[in-house]
Parts: structure tokens; C-alpha cells; sequence
């Protein structure tokens, strides 16, 4: 039997219970200790984690035998805290986005090489059976060509005064869009509206248009300030159309076997014919386990495997770049290029 | 009793034939001709109107005692058609969008003064109830000071090849976003893909964002190739938001009573508050006319009371501005602003 | 090229337009006469069919050399008017129900045998694309053993003085099960309420559980007083689920690749086991075409051929035996066994 | 401030850990012990709630202080639990329906009246904050005078052995029936199909058809074998009508403002004339609370104020009254009069 991971949780803000409940149930982890600011907070757990140690300061981690960490802390605060633990020889779950800069998180992949220890970014989607579903259709050309993929993620709230709507809603689509996509990103244009947060100067509504290789295009929009709650994802192929749906309880993926045949360029519109295609819909039955549960699970496996997480922090790096560079089009007006180190080999 | 205003009706389309039948059934108009290139076309509305004469030649409307005409033909041949019309001494309506330069609405707005013609242009859904009332609802201030409005209209075709699906489809969201904000926007950034019709160069999926003043934006997006059917229009304001939804057969409008105060300013992230207000939603019972009916009737009545239509030549033309700057933006992948002459008084 | 048949319509309510308009647009049909009591609604045709004669008589309608009729009276004047145009050697499409009475059904089919005249019931579900298909399916096997049918069909009016809420809106729903089970009901249970109607003794809401043979059931929900329209059918296999709703402008079919596996019988409750089994929901692509259109055409072809309607006299009578039987039950309150005189051969 | 309540539960099937969990987070109860027959199904609890003992034997709770038990286990054996509990002067919370047989009920309210204990039925949707607004608008009159209930609650699954799925599925509407009208019904009809059952000699569809005083009438559909999870309930009122729809995550109550006036009684048909009203639907917000949480709150509120609980003995016997009468239905074919001995004053 292998022995149980020492687990400790940092951040107990909205995400950090929910951290802090999975790795209580998995078989192969131990929920040791809980770490905020707030006494008021830790004191709350007290009931639901009556084994777990509470306290203010994440360093007592090391001599608690804590071996890996979940930081759910704002993300201003994720780089220096993850740095701490990597060089106190933790490993790392960081939540989504891994920092606020591109060169942070360089800095921590370095960092998580040279320990020899496990960084994963905390992308959820990237364990959700139906997102995998469709990484998978898409990887066995099933859509044919990709042509452009079409994102909402939209509600009212909850506003924060650290992040924009962009970098609160955005980081799924993007991790989603690099994951399904297995590419990143050329450039950003940027462009949006700060309305209640026009005090704080944040924008509360952003549209993003991000361009990938090949001539696919990413278009992202985010809101904190819509009526609806929307969670919808369009990828549009060559051979068929896709739609996820998240708020869907079970209907979460729809094919439509549809589209049209590229008209052969001619010279006189009356020879202009588009050949459309409607085929059937198909809503496949996708077995659902909780995503969380499967990310943390799959956290556990990376540490005792010394594997690689399939949201490491070379992933959680190409989101980061995207929505720096989307900052910068927000001010600029303008496409802003991705730059990109060559990763190291 | 009213003389009956004698129509005739130039282009056989998609939409020439609707415009054939509604005047056809006013009581205060009558059909009296049609007219298109295709002798075929032609031919087949025979069966359906046949007291209607049909010819290749508009030219041949004014012998024929015709005092107005309905211009749906393609829409580079609107200016040079709706010119000769005027000119003629015809009361023209023309299709959207009016001209495909604003120059060219210019000088038909001008040409219809000095001949005293009704310049009317087809912005249907300015004769749509539900649009009217969302105006209403605007101009008497129940939605508060408006965010923004986002509107998406997709489907799968129909492609064209002497527009792209900004200029098909945009001049509809465009119109509403104007009459209902009775304003005209400052600038336009669009941006887009060309998948289908990249043989052709044009674009088949675009995404507008339009400033308007006061901070209010207006984001569109356009597809030809999408897996749904969309004709949604969301506006957010300080107090209510508001959806239309022009694909739901019955409740089009769903007005939602919930907003967020504005937190106000502060240095500390503990004292953040917003406040959030959830309240009912209502779909208010519009009573329902089929908005190209209301559309036709207001031509007669502008022309038997010599009044100005809604949707009148400065209404085309401040269309026609923005989508000119959607396309000089898709180009110069930047903001384009929208110059305007001074209105003549 | 065939002589086109002429063809007189009796009855200006509701349907009768749509299939005055059907008939003439149909290439071999000619539509000659239209006949209703009421001078007011033939005037009102006028516009519309211009080259039709209109008359209160429709005895008048051999002299016109009319040959075949298309009957949209009230349901009690069915019998009547159908008997009379056989009799003169008409070929007659009766709306349905054909009659009020089994007997009278009987009598009709008898006559039009005699005078080999084609008699057709008006149920134009038989010839609407998507139900033809469903009964594709569960001819072929597809959807398994057939355990039962769910049938709802609301909404808020239109009352009616002549017929309860069954006899208006139940025929297209028995008619539909008849024909996708290929069989016909052995007794019929209903019972309903009387609300809006109770000063006319009529039903505005009643619930049908009618049994067919082999232990198939099928339950038909109708309300004249229901906030929400529904046209909607659930057929339950042993291997497939399908639920068609005639609401959805595209999406009508919807298939279920789900069921349960029935449990071996057990004393104990610790050995029982269902098996469910879920998988994929397929939405198939059926090609629309207005089923009213092509029943009009199948009336002229059987005309033409000598051949029989699929909704034949005999159809439209095991639909008015499960209205009579409903009848019966409604104020028996007990389950009212359908008898059936022997078809003759 | 108020000792906490000590409380057991009984049945660990599938609503037994929602108890326990409620429970358990009350401020003024204590989660002292749980039985349940399986040691495996105990073994499972110990992880949640290390702080409550676990015995096969419920017998030994009063010896553990134990003041109060909620009973969830198959419902055959709730008379035999309940009486033993009550006359060992513990409370009982009982799950749904209460008891099998009516008279039985009658014995557990008398003897909870005998031994001054409080007897409370596990009608949660009395607790739901959405059917207790309904109530209030049926009950204000804003509907008008009720016409009738429809309600429909179906899906795939979970058969079971030890009742069908009229005792399984229609005690919720029927609770909800009886509470929203202030009413208890005369009669029942039922009738229904065997399938998967069949060889267990049960239903897993079910019509019921349940006639009210003043003429209201409400029907109700059960299905285990359903492709579509609904949980619907219309309620037609003279004035406005109602639909609830559990599966709404928000927006579960829809009003719509919309009627018919009844027509006076005419002799001819030409003077009838049906007045439709059609105005605008509204989604009230309703503030959410979980039910089983309000409810459980309830039953130690009622303990400790030794007042009766909203859905109390005579509450839960006034369901059992229907089921009973239904299941005569299933056999007798025919409708079953609700016989009710006078309730003791």
C-alpha cells in the first residue's frame, strides 16, 4: 500500500474548501494542515476538518511532514508563496493563473526542475471528462480543420479588486482553447468595457481575439456583468461543429455532423455555389466524475510517479503570457504579439 | 378614400418577393409592377401576382404610372438604382444596408430633398414591436444609465459573394444599437476570420466592438458558419438588464431586475463591497405584427403625409458609416474612427 | 402531361385557406370553387384566389366540372356533406374527424367503395416527414419492444362550441399512435375537467389511456387551458427512447440510446439488480417539406392512380371509434371497450 | 441558550446521510448515533461523523440520551420504527409516505398525541421556499379561483422492489397538492403500465387523476421509465396560471398573467366569443434555502416550542389516504372514494 501523501492546503477563500475537501476524501492523501490570515476562516473548518491543524503561517508546513501543497491565495500572492514552498521542498499546486507574469512562472518552473519536485497549475477543465472528450475528437480529426473556436463565460459577479473579469473568467477558455487546440497562441487583440469598476480601473467585460498558428482563431468573452449565466464554448471545423455547454447538467456536448464545402473560386457570381451539409446532432453520453476530484487525484499520481501533470507549469506559463499580453491590448488598442522564450530542452 | 400609392418593386431575391406581397396586401397601395434581370424569376411570380406587370427594365416604371418603389437588388447596385429612381420621381425605399459608401447615402439624402422624394431605408426591425419597446423602455429611463449592449447573430449561411457577413448580417444590430441608444457611435474595431471565403477574401465570422459616447459600447458578432441559429441582443444598464432574443417565438424580451451598486473607492481590499440586487424577471406580453407589414405601411403613410420615415436616409447612412469602418478596421487590424460631414440643418 | 384534377373546397374556417392555398399551388390540381355559407369569408378570398368561383352551394360544384373535394366544415356536418359530394360522384378529403360516429364512417367507406371514389381523412401528421420516420424506426425494430406512448398537446384556447378539447385536439395524436404502432386500440379510459366549458358541457381538459393490443399503452394529455404550448410525444422501447416535440423548429426527433434491462424475478431484495444502460442522444436530420403540401398531393395522386390513401377512410374511422369510446368513458368514468364490426374483405 | 437536541437516524439508504448531514450542521442539535442494519453501510458513515456512534440495534438509543429520530428506511417498516420509537417518548421525523396504510397512520398520531411527542412527516417540498410562495399566491387569490393541477415527474430510474413508482414518486406532488390548495382530495383514479416491473408484479408508470371539493381536479404522471428528468407542476387558475419547474436552477416559478373569460351561455353559435387575456409572465426571485435543512430546523423548533410541525401525522396520513386509494384504483379499474374516519377534535 503506498503511504498517504501529508497534504496541506494555503488559501481559504472561495476555492480553498473545496481543495481542502477533495484531498480529505482521496484514499492515497492526508489532509494535514489548513493555513490562512484570517483565524475567523481557519476557525470555520474546524467542524467540517476536525483532524487538520490550523494555521496563519504556511512555513510551519515543512515541520508539520507536509510533503505537497494547494495554494488557493490571491493571485498576486501565488508566486512568492509558491516559490517558498518549492524551496522548502514541497511540491505545488498552484490555482489558476500560476502568476501574474510570464518570467514569474518561468522562475518557478526552473525552480520546481531544479528540486525535483511536482508544479501543476490548477487548470480544472483540463480534467473534465468532457473537455477531454473533445481534445480527443478533435485530436482524431473528427471536426476536421479547426477553424475558429468561440467562447462566453458570463454572469453577474463576483467582482474582485485584485484581477480584472479577463484574468478572473478568461484562464479557463485559454487553458481549455491550448489544451483541445495542443498549440498556443501568436498574439492577442484585447478590447472591452469597465463599468462598475470603472473606479477601480478594471475592466468588468472583456472581448479577446487570440490568433494561433495555422490561421485558427480563439475568440473570448468575458463578463461580470450579464444577466445570463454562460459557460458555452463553440469549435467550429472543417467537417463538423461542436458546442460544450457546462451549465448543461448532463447534455454537456453537442456534434452537429454539419457544414459547408469551400466554394471553388470563380469569376462570376453566378457560378458561386456553397455546398451545405446538415447531418444529425449528437449528444454523446460522457461518464462525469467530478474534475477537482480528478486533478487533485491526478496530483497525488504525479508526486508518487514523478510523472509530469498534464496542467504543469509550462501550461500554466502559456496562459499567463495570454492574458499579459491581453493587458497589454487593453491599453495599447492594439494586437499585441506573444514573445516566448524557446523553452529549454 | 385615400388614392392607392402604385408600387413597384425592383429585385427578385430573397427578400423582393416578401416586399411584393406586403404591399400587395395593403389597402392603401397596389402592386402594379416588378422588376428584375432574370426573365426566370420573373416568370415565377406570376402565378402569385398576376395582375402585377413584370419587366427587365425599372427604367420603365414611370410610364407605368408608379409613384414609389421597394429596391431589394444586390447592394452595390442600391446607390446607381436608388439615384435614377429619385431622379426619376420615384419615392424610394432601398434595402439595407443603403449604400455601400457613405458618400453615396450622402448624395441620395440630398437628392431626395431637392426632388422632395421619401428616402426610406428597410432597417426592418426599427418596425419591430419588441425593438420599439426596448426603445421605450431606454428613452423613459426603467434600464438606467445602459453598460453596453452585446448582440450575436449566427447560422450556417447563407454565403454571399458580394458581401462579407459583416455587411449581411452586422446592419441589423447596427440599426437597432442606433435607434434604441438614439446615438451614433465614435468608432468601430473589428476583427475576424476568413475560413469558407478566404478564395474569396472575405470574411465569414467577424466581431465588431463600437464606442459610443458616454463610454457605452456595442459589441456584434457576426457568423455565417456556426452550428446554431443566434438572433440575441443583451443590454446591461445601471438598473435593469434586458435580452432579446428575435429566435423565441413568444417571450422575445426577458427583462431581469438585478444589477450592482458600484462599490465605492476604496484602499483597502477588506472594505470592498459590492452590492448585488437579485429581483424577478419579466417577459412583458408585446402584441405582435409582422414588422415588414409595419414597415410598408409607414413608406405609404410618410409618402401621403409627406413626413420623414424612422428609418430614414440619415438613419441608412449612419449604418453605412460603421460598417465602412468595420471594414477599413479589419484591415488595418486597428480602431478606425468614424468621420461625419456636419448635418445640414 | 397529366390533366390537372379540379378540385372544390368546402369551408372557410380555420383550415380550409391552407388548403385552398395548397391545392393551388399544386401543379396538377386546379383549384376551381371554394363554397362556405358565410358571404363575408368568400368575399374574403377574393384577393387571394381571384380565378376560384366562390359560392354558399356547394351542390353547384359537379356543374362546375369539379371532381374531387376537399371537406373543412364543422366536424358534425362532416358526414353529411361528405355523403352528399360521393354520392355525386366526387372523390372527397374530409377533415378530420371524419366523422362524429363509427357507423357514419362505416356508411362513408362503404360509399366511396361503391361509387369508387377515393375517400381521404384529413390527418396530416401521416404525412409530416419526422412521423414517418418514427414510424421507420419502430417498424424496422429499432426502438425494441414498444412499452408505451406519452402524448401532450396544450395550450390556452382556441375553444370550441361543436367539439370538447378531445374530439378538436386528440385525433392527431391517435392518429399518430395508430399509425406508428400499425394498430389499433382495444379500449379507451378518460376523464377530464370541465372549467371555462362547464356552462356548455364540454371538456376543456381531458387525459386518454388508451390500451392496444400486446399490453401497449398510450396516455394523450389535451388542454384547451394550459399556459405553455406543447405538442409533444414520448414513445418508450425496450432499447431506445424517443421523444419527437413538433414545437422545435429543427430539432423535432430526439432519440435515446438509453433503457433498463428487466430484472430476473427474485424472493430476495438484496439479489435485485436493474441494469441501466445510457448512452448517446442522436437528433437525426429529417428533411422538412410542409406535410400539409404533400397530403394535398397524395390526394391527387391516389386520384390519379387508384390507389389508396395511407389516411384512408378506414384510418380516419379507428380514430372517431377511440373519440366515441372516449366519449363514453368521460361519462361512464369506467374504461369503455372498443368494439369493432369485422372489416369486410 | 437552548441545549442541543440529540438525535438519531435510522436508515442509511439514500436520503439517510442527508439527514445525518443536516443534522449535524444544526446550531441547536447533536448528531449522536445512527442504526442501520448493514455494518458495511455504518463503516462508511465513521469517515463523515466521527463523533456519532453506530449500532445495528436502534433500540439502544434512548439509553444514549437520544431525544429525537428521523427515520429513513424502506417504507414498510416506518409504522413498525415509528410506533416503537414513539412509545420509547422519542420525536419522530418519518420519511415519506408515512406509513402503507391509513389506519396505521391514524395509530401513530394518536399515539404521538398520547405520549405528547412530536410526529412529523419528511414532506420536504413543504419546506421548499418556491411551493411555499406558491401557497401564499393560491392563497392570497392572485391566481384566482383554481381550476386544476397537472403534474408530471418522471425519469429513468430508480426502480425499486418494495413499492411502484406511484408510492415512490407521487407522495411529493400529492403533499404538495394537498398543501398548495389548503384541501384534501374525495377520490382517485389511477391507472398505469407494467414494464421493466412486470415480472415484480409493479408499475413504473402511473396516471393518477385526483379529484379535489369545488370540482379541482389534479392529475399526476410517475414514470421510472422516462427519457426526460422532469419535475413540472401546472397550476390553471381563473385569473393567472403557474408553472413550477424543479429542475430550474433559478428560475423555478413562472406566472402567467393570462386567462379566458368564461363565455355566457348563448343558445346560438354565432354570439360565442371566448375572451382571451394574454399579459406578461413574471419569475418572481425566490431566496433559496436548502428544504431538508428548513426542515430539519422545523422538527427541533417544533420540539423545543411543542408546537406542530406543517407536515405533522395528520399531514402524512392525508397522503397515505391517496396512495391507498390509488393502488385500489390500479386494480378495480375504477375511480376509489377516499373514506376518512372524522379526525378526533
Amino acid at each position: 500500500m503506498v503511504e498517504k501523501t501529508r497534504i496541506g492546503i494555503i488559501g481559504l477563500g472561495y476555492w480553498g474548501p473545496n481543495l481542502a475537501r477533495n484531498f480529505d476524501e482521496l484514499e492515497d492523501a492526508k489532509l494535514v494542515a489548513i493555513a490562512d490570515l484570517s483565524t475567523e476562516r481557519l476557525e470555520a473548518m474546524k467542524r467540517r476538518f476536525p483532524d487538520a491543524k490550523l494555521t496563519t503561517d504556511f512555513n510551519e508546513f515543512p515541520s508539520m511532514g507536509i510533503q505537497a501543497v494547494a495554494i488557493a491565495t490571491p493571485p498576486k500572492t501565488h508566486f512568492r508563496i509558491a516559490k517558498a514552498c518549492i524551496e522548502a521542498g514541497l511540491h505545488v499546486l498552484v490555482e489558476k493563473p500560476l502568476t501574474l507574469k510570464q518570467e514569474d512562472s518561468e522562475t518557478l518552473i526552473e525552480l520546481a526542475r531544479e528540486h525535483d519536485r511536482v508544479l501543476m497549475t490548477g487548470h480544472t477543465f483540463l480534467y473534465n471528462p468532457a473537455i477531454r472528450e473533445i481534445r480527443r475528437y478533435i485530436q482524431e480529426g473528427e471536426l476536421g480543420e479547426i477553424y475558429y473556436i468561440d467562447a462566453v463565460r458570463t454572469n453577474l459577479g463576483l467582482f474582485q479588486l485584485d484581477t480584472d473579469a479577463m484574468w478572473d473568467l478568461a484562464p479557463h477558455d485559454i487553458s481549455i482553447a491550448n489544451y483541445v487546440l495542443d498549440s498556443y497562441p501568436d498574439s492577442v487583440m484585447a478590447t472591452g468595457g469597465s463599468f462598475i469598476m470603472r473606479p477601480y480601473n478594471l475592466h468588468d467585460v472583456v472581448y479577446m481575439h487570440i490568433r494561433y498558428p495555422n490561421g485558427v482563431i480563439c475568440n473570448v468573452r468575458v463578463s461580470w456583468l450579464d444577466p445570463n449565466k454562460a459557460r458555452k464554448i463553440t469549435i467550429v471545423g472543417s467537417k463538423k461543429m461542436l458546442v460544450y455547454d457546462d451549465i448543461e447538467p448532463l447534455e454537456k456536448i453537442r456534434i452537429y455532423d454539419k457544414g459547408v464545402s469551400t466554394p471553388p473560386l470563380t469569376d462570376t457570381y453566378g457560378e458561386f455555389r456553397a455546398s451545405y451539409r446538415y447531418g444529425a446532432v449528437t449528444i454523446p453520453h460522457v461518464s462525469w466524475h467530478e474534475p477537482l476530484r480528478i486533478e487533485c487525484q491526478h496530483f497525488i499520481d504525479c508526486i508518487n510517479n514523478g510523472t509530469n501533470p498534464v496542467s504543469d507549469g509550462l501550461a500554466g506559463k502559456h496562459v499567463v503570457e495570454v492574458l499579459e499580453a491581453g493587458s497589454r491590448s487593453l491599453i495599447s488598442g492594439q494586437e499585441e504579439i506573444i514573445e516566448r522564450a524557446p523553452v529549454p530542452v
